[in-house]
């Protein structure tokens, strides 16, 4: 018998299997298309008594354990009969004994994320159509390449019936013969909509100078745009060789990693946690603990949003939600061993189901692996000349999607200084849309290749932070750093140069920004627990990624669809069902079921919920505005973001203390070969 | 016969003795006290066609070798008849044949950096002072306790004459008897002041509470403070075992690693530079080029400068500038291999010389060792499911500082995008002052231990970059992101989404300020050479350390000294003496000496001086307004602040395109041993 799995572990593959089970005879006569059996994960309130019970041991093991849900998604294809409208229903399965519908909803006008296999349904009505294939025609196409239709999904901009969906369908072509050549290097100007009925409903041409707009002039494929092919070309088959002199570099652990792994429960160096993934988010964060003691309920990235700022239409139509559109979890890659970490790796499964409710594996979704990260704590006392450094362990959990062009590389990193870091990597292709070869670029894009502009745009990121700093009633402090005043006789500051802090905590649900100008620093802090040193109460403190908020105009579609760029940080109130910045369905979304809005609504039901000794939950928004440069070309050198927490008078010293001094009989680190004959070998150690 | 020095190279040895030996006939009857003997960097017109012939090859070897060329300086010790006074004298030493002094400046009333013997000697004094002793009984000390006394230089605080040295000493106990027992955590109130020549000239009681001023309350050492002693203690043998948890990690190159070096040239993936190093800035890096193409003609950090808060008297006084007070390259650590540094390492020495101009050698100050950073880029074209990943490998130069209690870990990072970061990490211990045990800590500081107050206080540094790119006449280009406009007829924005970038030219000397809000980014640029791709000039964009300014009000002794900390950036005409941005004599300065004193003086004489398409230089203030937490005791773990420099539109594409693919065969990462028998081992390699 397969062992009880944990509250917050996936969904296994026996219970994708019950779930699709359960839900298939609630609609008879109709095979739903299956679109997610994920883990409903239990209530806040059931988990509470069992993480406890569980952390102080077996003998408090009576609290019982949370019961299993699913949340299972399915689409009923309409009939002819009622206008061929699809069925968005959403279903909680009970997953104890043979399973039961709880809960049944039908989502009216509602879509779920992209469909891949209707993708690809679009894509061959598209190349089907016999006018598109005239279209073709018209572009005069170099021999030898291939048309490439990348449907992408309609970004809300007003003009269309969201009740059903709509694809956008951007066409490149495939210069030279191989599956892997870079088709965006060649943005072809034709453009299509598709029916949710997979009929192609408009063609045009997209515009290609700074002054064009949508038109219908057929013009051919300019062949100067294929003179500096390799320029193009990311894949090694189709370049040059590769530097050699890039010698390798190695990482060994002979003894084996630090980490030790139970199922999805990890511990790693006085850290415990919960490893959860699911198709929306990704890699998630579970009862994180230091030494025992709560810190986070749970981390995730909990949306992100991609908007053009391209102001020709169909570009405003570019605004892409890579969670509630597209799946952290559904697209992340598979990172094979050697390619994507280095070390010694463990690497989770996730579980995903097919359309058919079968359960689907997720191979080597998210990494788990050590890595060094320079010095943790030195000291050299000058006056013996005694050195004492210890170096800084780190623990890295990352996983990378891609998203048609883009690839994101998300990871936490965990340090031996008990901080929590989140960093974001963008890489992978610039998004492509077709200009004039004897035009310049309009103000909003970069030419990248002759014919090909790279349009800015920007990504905006929301972390969602749930603290349970030593406890679930918590608080979020605001400190600045402020001079003191140089002329009032009440403050003593004679020689004008003191500086204090002052603090503020925030009663209620609100949306927070960053200024650096006053070192303005956000502490989630359990009042109720005062560190015994400091006499102050404990905390965890933010260190944001400092980020253009989102530029699009308050009136405009993507701020009223994402609403989490409005403010880098908001504080809400814990609520089971808030889990997403932008709403639960982003699809064709119109607005309004975001965090912004549910706190105005809830502020209009009476008080904004009081966020003061309460279960709160922080949302960091951040990201980049890229407007790209020719070295993101043809594939992105890596662009980092970082957000950081660390503890703040949550101990009583250093956390890291205790690690073990950096020696070289640990490290074996080897000098380079010197004809100086300098390097005696002697480690710090030996002078201790 | 040696080998000829690189005009960039420090003095070697042989120099260092040469120019010794013609300063000394320069003061007949003296023993001069040489505080420094140091390379005096060729002026820039002369080393521009040396490098240009450099690096075109033989061919152009005909352009004259800038001569070699010290900078000395010499304390001429005073007598009794001209009031004792030491004479601070600096001479510039061409160094061609026998040598020859070429200037000689006698700097009436400036001082050197600190002697650190003579320190000794101020420790001495105060310890040997019946008075001192007196009271020292009188604080009734814990037996087998030892008194240990920390000078300080005094930072002017307009109360005491600065034409002489002042010392503050500061007093702790080291508790236990060993040597390497952290003494900061015993702070004492007693204070003394000694005179340039070694008298006590005062001694008082340090406030012990918010509301307490000097004063002369001779209270004994409250033995409450020794309860809970290895909280304090940050030494392996003081404290209990360490944590037996990590297993090691080890980095192994088993072909070497990928740079090279040539004395003191170094080469790595495209990159070359020459690598220098003096008493003051430590670590400097000159002439980078990539690719052949010139990036930036220096880089260091040009000073720092960290400020205390607390507005209690004497503590004004706290106000280091750890680079001209102190030095960065007299307190560059020993990295002894293994313990600071990881992996295949090689190590720079420094060259220094003793008080009496002979050459002293400061091994190992400066290690240099590969590093791998993750992933550089990836794509995975998901219709083939084909992924192409390159890892990136980066080279680290690093150097650290101990300056008493605390630690500066330098490292210049640079990459295979053609990046160059550049990281400051503070560590070592913070700096301790008393407090009555039953007094609450006052708003500028933060209790650590019982009795023992951190009081706030600022880092700030300030990285002078010199660049050149593609030649000298370079412009800042200053670009933000901006909304447009919703309701202008004139500009086309119908779904009120579009942006632009708007730039503008700097064109005179400034300080400027950074705005995440309108993602504004810093280019230096070079107008006179256009990217091909995108028509744009060429350049190296600024991705600065958002930063909290000087706390400090204008009017105070620390902003008057320090300058640099009124701006993020400054923007400056290269003139080959304007090298420090707070003056070139930081010891008990009086301000006005520094970067915008310099500024608001060349626009008196005129117009100031233009910065666009000239030879400019960019200055970054950069820190972290530091409020001490308990997890920063007894030692904090370090603290990182990263400012970058990346290319945009330097390059016509990815500039690390060719690095090779991430394969297994290479990397030979290690699957964690997982009973379910997954890892099949497969590549990415092997799909391509």
């Amino acid at each position: 018998m397969a062992p009880t799995p944990h509250p917050f572990d996936p969904l296994t593959p026996e219970e994708i299997r019950k779930a699709a089970s359960v839900v298939r005879p609630q609609f008879p006569g109709h095979e739903p298309n299956f679109r997610v059996i994920t883990l409903k994960e239990p209530l806040k309130k059931h988990m509470i008594p069992f993480l406890d019970s569980q952390h102080a041991g077996a003998a408090s093991a009576a609290s019982p354990r949370p019961p299993r849900e699913a949340r299972v998604q399915v689409v009923i294809g309409g009939t002819d009969d009622d206008g061929g409208a699809n069925q968005l229903f959403e279903l909680i399965v009970d997953l104890t004994g043979d399973g039961s519908v709880v809960k049944k909803d039908y989502l009216k006008g509602r879509h779920s994320y992209i469909d891949s296999a209707y993708m690809q349904a679009v894509e061959a009505a598209c190349m089907a159509d016999p006018r598109i294939k005239a279209e073709i025609e018209t572009l005069d196409l170099p021999p030898g390449a291939t048309v490439i239709v990348e449907p992408w999904a309609y970004a809300t901009d007003g003009m269309i019936d969201v009740s059903q969906r709509t694809s956008m369908c951007w066409f490149y072509l495939r210069l030279l013969d191989n599956p892997d050549a870079n088709y965006y290097a060649y943005p072809l100007d034709l453009c299509a909509e598709v029916s949710e009925s997979l009929q192609v409903t408009k063609i045009y041409r997209l515009p290609s100078a700074e002054h064009e707009r949508i038109h219908n002039n057929r013009r051919p494929f300019d062949r100067r745009r294929t003179q500096d092919v390799s320029a193009s070309e990311y894949h090694p088959d189709l370049r040059p060789p590769p530097r050699q002199t890039t010698k390798p570099y190695q990482v060994v652990q002979p003894e084996g990693p630090s980490f030790t792994t139970d199922g999805n429960a990890l511990s790693w160096e006085k850290w415990t946690l919960h490893v959860g993934f699911n198709y929306r988010e990704g890699l998630t964060l579970h009862d994180v603990r230091y030494d025992g003691r709560s810190l986070f309920y749970r981390l995730s990235l909990a949306e992100m949003f991609v908007p053009y700022g391209d102001p020709r239409a169909p570009y405003p139509r570019k605004g892409a939600f890579d969670l509630g559109n597209d799946g952290a979890g559904i697209n992340a890659n598979n990172l094979q061993l050697g390619c994507d970490c280095l070390g010694t790796i463990k690497y989770f499964d996730g579980w995903h189901n097919t359309s058919r409710g079968e359960p689907m594996r997720l191979p080597n979704v998210v990494c788990c692996h050590e890595q060094d990260d320079g010095i943790l704590w030195k000291h050299t006392n000058f006056r013996t000349g005694n050195a004492v450094v210890t170096r800084s362990r780190i623990l890295v959990l990352q996983t990378i999607i891609t998203v048609s062009n883009y690839e994101y590389i998300f990871a936490f990193h965990l340090g031996q200084d008990a901080s929590i870091h989140y960093e974001v990597r963008a890489t992978g292709i610039l998004s492509t849309v077709p200009i004039n070869i004897d035009d310049k670029a309009p103000p909003y894009g970069t030419i990248v290749a002759p014919g090909v502009l790279a349009p800015y745009h920007q990504h905006l990121f929301c972390l969602r932070i749930d603290p349970a700093i030593d406890g679930h009633a918590n608080s979020l402090q605001v400190e600045e750093s402020e001079a003191l005043p140089v002329d009032d006789p009440e403050v003593h500051n004679p020689f004008a140069m003191g500086y204090v802090t002052k603090s503020r905590f925030i009663d209620q649900e609100t949306g927070l920004d960053l200024d650096f100008n006053k070192s303005r620093v956000f502490k989630m802090v359990n009042e109720g627990v005062k560190n015994p040193v400091t006499g102050t109460p404990v905390g965890f403190k933010l260190l944001p990624a400092y980020s253009q908020l989102l530029l699009a105009h308050p009136s405009s579609w993507h701020a009223k669809r994402s609403e989490f760029g409005q403010h880098a940080l908001w504080v809400t109130r814990y609520d089971d069902e808030e889990t997403f910045p932008s709403g639960r369905h982003t699809m064709q979304s119109l607005g309004g079921e975001g965090i912004a809005s549910g706190m105005a609504a809830r502020r209009q039901c009476g008080a904004a919920p009081s966020v003061r000794n309460e279960d709160l939950v922080v949302w960091h928004t951040f990201g980049s505005t890229h407007n790209p440069r020719i070295e993101d070309w043809p594939v992105m050198p890596a662009e980092k973001m970082l957000v950081g927490l660390k503890p703040v008078n949550f101990f009583t010293g250093n956390p890291g203390l205790d690690v073990a001094v950096s020696t070289q009989e640990s490290n074996k680190s080897v000098l380079v070969d010197d004809s100086s004959g300098k390097g005696d070998g002697i480690c710090c150690q030996a002078k201790i």
